[in-house]
């Protein structure tokens, strides 16, 4: 069992073994999803998994953490399913998760992810967003697998049904996130509101899809969704500190970057609602300016040192973790699996990546 | 039944009956997909279909044609099925081919469509982008009231395959018109592969559906399938004669518009392929140009005048139309529907916008 006070402690974490545990059997059942070769834009989609260059030639790729299918097998095995039959919906999820990435990109003008050019980087807006929605396609076509692997048509139905809920939300999400962008009263609640679907809803989602194919125990199933739904929220906020202090090596990110990109994430958003007038002054000041400079991005820092943002952020993650931590203790499971999933909670509140 | 010689007369095709036999109850139902407050987005979708100004503000809409509701629609009535069970399809195709179209109109940055404002051009490419996104996935929950009409689970994901399918093809052949821009050897073996799937896969698409859900008759379906290939050929060739020759007050653009933007179409890919040593020479030159000159435009009508497209493309329209009322008259159906599904084979052949 993980200590509450263990939560406050930042340490460099490394990956829990449940990551590498799934990483096999999913990289092979992701790849095949992406084997077509239908017409080019698969090659572009294989260049953004890391799997080929951007001529097509085949990389020794890094897989990523692959976040979203893990708790999503690990929920199915959690309520003693099978993680065979929720292959399919580990697939479906990292796909969109990909998707909404490259559409993204596109939006928010990066050139860089994952340390290589980003798709519209290198073959332009118009291909990047086919790219993006060809992805998104590929994503369905993966629950199509369902049924092969034993799942009644019923179950798939509904399957579908979160994933499309998910999926709606998710894009609602980051439709609020442009429509907050530029404005500098954004309040916590709005805030919350935002990231509940923006990343919550695909996060909640993964846990709920693993569930609700590995138990027809409703209990069960609500508690791996509230799971989800507080993992959410400890993912969205420690990536928002990551953003603002994370080391630049893992992140592939300088200190102060969601600042210089005025996003409004955590940390600003805390701290303007948490600041004094003065404070307030200044944040208004910087965030006022067509661009930052390196003083603007310093004097913000200052502020959020001074209002204990940073403090604030992970003590609110980690009441979200003591939360999730709540939920999977009222679910009956092998001792092993919990160790697992315990890890994995903890994991994604003190990751530096 | 419509003589073969009346195909190449061309002269302002009123709109068939059968466009307004529908619109009433598919103009509700698409109103009812849309109708929700969830998040301003849906303002922009309306906004979008003409429902409403850019405040949100309702407008007393002009409807479009909704062609592929209609073929669908009428495709279940033509096999004796209940055009009430065929209409969560009709909306979702219809949603499809808008989202498709908002985000077509960012990738070609075209500023206008329906002789409004698009999208982008009002909120800017992120918002827009996320607006197509969110319209796709509404059409996918549009699907799920097919089990409120009674049609069975295995019908329902059977249906949703088809749109599946069809929809990737669509945005596939987007990709491949992506990758011929710039490009001045296209030949017409890949334009028509590319329309086959940018267009033709969706119009294909909306017979085939109205036919699946309104009936089991295997031969039927497939000669609806067969009708609905022809008609997509149909409707792009004549799509592109417009681009070409268009009156400007129905289309809402210049005439050589297409010529202007370099679009890879069938006349300009026929001119290519027929045209002599000289004229071929003169298109080269005009399509190497950054911009096209009033003069460009004309040289390269001019090599189109004697090569002869404009009759060729109407001619192999009409092969394509002759060849979805063989189709059609291998199924039997009411007398009434039969005289409906040949004016809008006819029309499709004619229309002027």
């Amino acid at each position: 069992m993980i200590s509450s006070a263990s939560h406050t402690v930042e340490e460099p974490a490394a990956l829990p073994s449940v990551f590498l545990r799934y990483r096999s059997e999913f990289g092979k059942a992701l790849r095949l999803e992406l084997s077509q070769d239908r017409s080019r834009v698969y090659d572009m989609l294989r260049y953004y998994m890391g799997w080929a260059d951007r001529d097509g030639k085949p990389l020794s790729a890094t897989e990523g953490k692959a976040l979203r299918p893990t708790l999503c097998l690990l929920s199915c095995e959690a309520v003693g399913g099978d993680v065979e039959q929720a292959m399919p919906a580990a697939v479906a999820l990292e796909l969109i998760h990909s998707f909404s990435l490259i559409h993204d990109d596109i939006q928010d003008r990066d050139e860089t992810r994952h340390h290589r050019p980003t798709l519209w980087a290198v073959w332009g807006v118009p291909q990047a967003l086919v790219a993006g929605n060809v992805l998104r396609i590929v994503a369905d076509m993966a629950l199509e697998g369902l049924e092969n692997r034993g799942v009644s048509l019923d179950l798939s139905a509904e399957v579908v049904r979160l994933l499309t809920d998910a999926y709606l939300s998710m894009i609602e999400g980051q439709y609020l996130d442009l429509s907050y962008e530029g404005k500098h009263n954004i309040s916590p609640r709005q805030y919350f509101e935002m990231i509940s679907r923006k990343t919550g809803a695909l996060i909640r989602c993964s846990t709920t899809l693993g569930a609700v194919i590995g138990s027809r125990d409703r209990a069960a199933v609500d508690a791996l969704e509230s799971c989800g739904r507080s993992l959410g929220y400890v993912f969205q906020i420690r990536d928002d500190v990551l953003g603002v202090w994370g080391n630049e090596e893992t992140t592939g990110k300088p200190v102060g970057a969601d600042i210089r990109r005025k996003k409004n994430s955590f940390p600003v958003v805390y701290a303007t609602s948490a600041a004094g007038e003065g404070d307030r002054r200044i944040l208004k000041r910087a965030y006022a300016r067509e661009c930052l400079s390196d003083a603007d991005v310093s004097s913000v820092l200052d502020v959020m040192e001074r209002t204990g943002v940073r403090e604030r952020a992970q003590s609110l993650a980690s009441e979200h973790c003591d939360r999730a931590l709540d939920a999977l203790s009222g679910v009956e499971m092998d001792a092993a699996i919990r160790r697992e999933a315990e890890d994995l909670v903890h994991f994604l509140l003190v990751r530096e990546h």
